[in-house]
């Protein structure tokens, strides 16, 4: 067997080992099927079956109740920056943004082209070190939702709890920390999140919807862009990505395995925890980019004294089997993806790395 | 090793078995990589690689050169039927679509959202169970493009060859015979298909487009929806269907070792004509849905004397491992698609079967 190294990569992400040995095994043909997952129609009864499996995993893990839709759509969260606004923004035509980072930004060049965006805090000052506080937001009460990214990839930072917004619906890009950890549903109207990250493969967008969402969806939408025929048609309105859901439902069996996103959620603060410890006991060798109470428990950003050093650490961990671990180049310095999957044994691995490296060039 | 069966689904369907193996054997680690491919960033080295072959191997392929530009989207055809009218109807603002069956019918209904749309022909009357001659079409010279179905999947009918359609740019949705057969790819201004018939699995759209085109695509556009944004980002201005796009180049891989579309073509006809032979010299107890000079090599519709009769075979072919015969409810009766990928010892067994149900049933 090809011998696997750690993956610290953004996204696309590690996935669970018993996940992808479960899918290896069945990549030729699915148990009394005769088929791969690859080649089964989208409206057969193999396929209903792990579809509504996936999204029974998904309601269970995240207590997820009947006032929800959940969808399995194209594009990524790139297009739902489209969708969202084209499908809500439609009473008073304007709503709430919350910049923490590029990915709220690329969502509010999208929602400007259908109504007027207020910005309601931004931290882009200080390079989006942190999540912004409750009583900075600048809310209206008025807007048709309010917009937020929970987990920012690129700056490793994460909102711990949710914007308190009122009676406005809350919209958030999770694309990047959904299923770390059991968050209350009901104080959303729409999470939406990339599944290349916590949850699956590449190609899959998965968007809870509460249901009281769907009467703002226009007839006169594109019939691929309105939540409405999604909802209607189960997400099969046209065809899905067979194989990612397939996936998705495999990673909810693994985490229930483990607990649910309780006990997963124990194992990722362990994880953050022992690699922002030794960023934090290095005496100023290795400098955390985010503020201490906006961690992100997903994606670990720091810095050396100088870009050479940086370089060399990276280079240096390339070559030791640590890939994917060369910041973004908005922040610089290194960045550890910790997602769901990873191992804690690459996390303390790693760290006993960064330590004698420290200790070689301190 | 979990035995297969054959597979007559009308998508997503059969792949070849070199590929499954291969995508089977890599699944956990890539070699080399130390990643599975379901792992890999797609801003990597590895998926550079991965992309640049896939595209080089199509354009070998369908001999395409340099007017033309190469994407893997997702969204399916039905995302094209928004995004075509809404880059390319904007000179004229009308356009012509040629209607041979119900996806035809789904463009328009989008195409009338952004502007005119000019019914060249529709063979509906029928039961679309013809493709229009070139003298039934009505063009309009002033249309921004002409869009046509090169096959139909539901109805089982095919062009053999493109309408002409003078100097208006012309649009194909080719999605269930792409790769086929070799097309002269200069004819067409864009053609596009969703993969998960004769390329790959669910979730990547595959489009052609010329370069001329580009022009016409709006910066008022979300940007998700302008081609532009996906030229300009070689397809990866977001994340892709990583995985699909893999299975893609294999597949190519796997038609350049049969010879390319020439010998894949020669296949596809012999395995077609075992299927229509038996149809035609049935005595009438088979009757092929399509007309003749109209017939599909990728989907073979036939009806039988009565709906029970219908049930019966197809309940009785299941039960032998032929699966997905039953026609879609438009047509009723019998549907075999049997693409690129699909085996003519499968073709040559059903047909025995065929004959032996017909003797008992005749």
């Amino acid at each position: 067997m090809e011998k696997r190294i750690y993956n610290f990569a953004a996204g696309p992400a590690i996935l669970p080992e018993p996940v992808l040995k479960e899918a290896q095994e069945q990549l030729w043909a699915l148990p009394g099927v005769g088929m791969s997952i690859l080649e089964i129609s989208h409206r057969s009864k193999v396929f209903d079956k792990i579809i509504a499996e996936a999204k029974e995993g998904l309601k269970s893990l995240l207590g997820i109740n009947d006032n929800y839709e959940l969808l399995f759509l194209q594009g990524g969260a790139s297009l739902q920056f489209s969708m969202i606004p084209l499908n809500l923004m439609v009473k008073n035509k304007k709503a709430d943004y919350i910049v923490t980072g590029s990915w709220s930004k690329k969502a509010v060049k999208e929602a400007k082209r259908v109504g007027t965006v207020n910005i309601a805090a931004s931290t882009e000052e200080g390079n989006f070190k942190r999540i912004p506080k409750q009583e900075e937001l600048k809310l209206d009460p008025q807007a048709d939702y309010v917009h937020f990214t929970s987990n920012n990839t690129i700056f490793g930072t994460e909102w711990h709890k949710e914007p308190e917004v009122g009676n406005v619906p809350l919209v958030c890009d999770a694309s990047s920390d959904m299923l770390h950890k059991k968050i209350d549903v009901n104080k959303y109207a729409l999470i939406y999140a990339g599944a290349q990250k916590n949850m699956g493969p590449s190609g899959v967008t998965f968007i809870i919807l509460r249901k009281d969402m769907l009467e703002r969806s226009s007839d006169s939408l594109h019939t691929m862009l309105n939540y409405k025929t999604h909802i209607e048609n189960n997400s099969l309105y046209n065809t899905p990505n067979v194989f990612g859901i397939y996936i998705i439902n495999l990673v909810c069996k693994w985490l229930k395995g483990l607990g649910g996103l309780d006990g997963m959620y124990k194992i990722n603060k362990e994880k953050a925890d022992i690699l922002y410890k030794c960023i934090d006991e290095s005496g100023g060798f290795y400098k955390g980019h985010a503020d201490k109470d906006s961690r992100s428990l997903m994606n670990i950003t720091f810095n050396l004294a100088t870009e050479d050093l940086e370089k060399k650490l990276v280079s240096e961990a390339t070559a030791a089997g640590f890939d994917g671990l060369k910041g973004h180049r908005s922040v610089g310095g290194l960045r550890a993806s910790i997602y769901n999957a990873f191992p804690k044994k690459g996390v303390e691995d790693l760290v006993s790395f960064m330590k004698n490296f420290q200790k070689k060039n301190g």
